[in-house]
């Protein structure tokens, strides 16, 4: 039996759990881990989980997978509490909106004989919590894998084979790069949502003016109600990214501001360009992804759960056991420092 | 049989015609005109209009109502062509996105027999065009209304009866006011949403990381698939409420980066203060207007249906016949000056 340890039932947590199970995959048990009563009630009864225990460092030791799913903030915390009790050849992967702190964090306190792989699922709602959770939360989306120096090709296999099992299509990249690039799609629209309610709520017109705010408003504003653990998550760890693309984005806004002030039919072009680069993404979107970073991975969902959850763990469980067996009696070693 | 004709059959038009079908009303007549055929030809198959007519001059010319739905830039151009053509007594409303330039237009073209009254129905779509007209898209909306100085009672009131026969709330607002007032609430929503848009695309990580755009980046970016005609028209004719909203924004924005760029805490007080606003918002409008301006007018559909698209055009009409008696000839000898 192979035991996958969610830590932290919430969103992002529960639908893996509700994905995973829904997959139907043989002998493998999800067992839950959160702190806070509620989740880990409505967990069970969602059938998110197997079963769950606490504390973590009881949870995890003898998980073949741990996936930390809390907010990124608590990730630090977590990483620490667990590091020592994880069993050697564990496949440690995280759920959080940033990577290079959480890669920080991840060398810092997991120890060598665990195989950490970064992990950012590209779905999400704006309200938080297992109450939202669903199994087709990751359907179709891109899955962030960035492997950490020291993780088996065969962990990020197995990480590749969660992301493909949940429904996702695994995108390999670099931390920084991750946190630049999301940092543009997905948390400068949240600052945007927020400076956008920022200055018409601050207004002295907002009264009678939110009468006349409608579906425009309510969707562009949308993820200014993103879960605030969330956005302050991502204000903390990703500075440099959020930065560059606000910039960026008041540069644009200055343009536009003086092409109206001078001249419509200028404008006019802008919204075209806008008009036609969202049309030609929307069009790519719908098509299937040709790229090799996207295609090196088996496509059916009974190869991926044969593979990668149970020859797979079955072959890392076999090389973990060779290096253990070299390096002599590593693991014991290390637990007689503690 | 009382007629009202509709000039524009796109989204707005169509979707005024489905809804004034659907209302059932006793004795009216639902007359479209549009210079493009496939619109005529499609709103017929929908059954937004009872029968189609061209030109607009000859369309008008014994119409009770008459509802000008074409682009924001068009409306000056109609308001010419069918200005000689009105008959003594119509109520003439429009449905652009801005104001104050249709208000002066209405003054500069519409003779003064006829009684113009301002209108915004604040509904839409990002996709244009009859085929998605729906009866329901102005149901629970906000419905500005801005009559003119020459518009009597009883013309106000036949445009709040079209407003809450299609199901919205009329909204009492003065033109300025109006145009500053959706600037800031859908406006800049619709500059955010482009600038958004062209800040990522023009990036020359764009290739990668669309392929990490996700629904908060769909749902940020949704305005910017506006119709070209209408960006195109607000830019043309609400440059000083585009103008004091960006800058605005903008500023919000500086003071977001920042913060950021010193201090997370004081970045997480600004995401709290734009969550609690959008939640405010969001309650506020589930729950039933207790507002004077949206408070004065009869309440159910019959009621509605039978005093201003019933009686009150026949007091309408009696009222002008009156003044048309006092007036002598009047509507006669201004024909004879074409």
């Amino acid at each position: 039996m192979d035991r996958v340890v969610i830590i932290g039932l919430g969103l992002i947590g529960g639908s893996l759990g509700l994905a995973l199970k829904g997959a139907k995959i043989k002998d493998i048990e999800v067992i839950g881990v959160d702190v806070e009563r509620d989740a880990v009630v409505a967990a069970q009864r969602k059938g998110a989980v197997d079963r769950v225990e606490r504390p973590a460092e009881k949870a995890v030791a003898s998980a073949n997978m741990v996936i930390v799913a809390t907010p990124i903030l608590a990730v630090r915390d977590v990483f620490a509490t667990i590091g020592d009790a994880l069993p050697a050849g564990c496949v440690v992967t995280d759920t959080a909106s940033t990577k290079a702190h959480i890669m920080r964090w991840a060398e810092e306190f997991l120890p060598p004989h665990v195989h950490f792989v970064g992990g950012h699922p590209m779905a999400g709602k704006e309200r938080p919590g297992i109450q939202g959770a669903e199994a087709s939360l990751f359907r179709d989306a891109a899955y962030c894998i960035v492997p950490s120096a020291r993780a088996s090709q065969a962990a990020v296999e197995t990480v590749v084979g969660l992301a493909q099992t949940v429904g996702s299509t695994p995108y390999f990249v670099d931390a920084e790069e991750h946190d630049m690039m999301v940092a543009g799609v997905s948390h400068l629209p949240l600052v945007l949502a927020s400076a956008l309610v920022a200055v018409t709520t601050r207004s002295p017109s907002w009264r009678e003016m939110s009468k006349l705010a409608s579906s425009g408003f309510r969707d562009t504003s949308r993820l200014a109600s993103t879960d605030i653990a969330l956005s302050t998550g991502i204000a903390g760890t990703n500075q440099a990214g959020l930065i560059r693309w606000i910039d960026g984005c008041i540069e644009v806004l200055k343009e536009y501001r003086d092409l109206i002030a001078q001249d419509s039919k200028a404008m006019q072009a802008r919204f075209d360009e806008a008009w036609e680069a969202r049309e030609r993404w929307l069009v790519n979107q719908k098509e299937p992804p040709r790229d090799k970073a996207m295609a090196e991975v088996p496509s059916t969902a009974d190869r991926i759960n044969e593979m990668l959850f149970g020859n797979l763990w079955e072959k890392l469980r076999r090389r973990e056991q060779q290096l253990l067996d070299r390096d002599g009696k590593g693991r014991q070693e290390r637990e007689q420092d503690r």
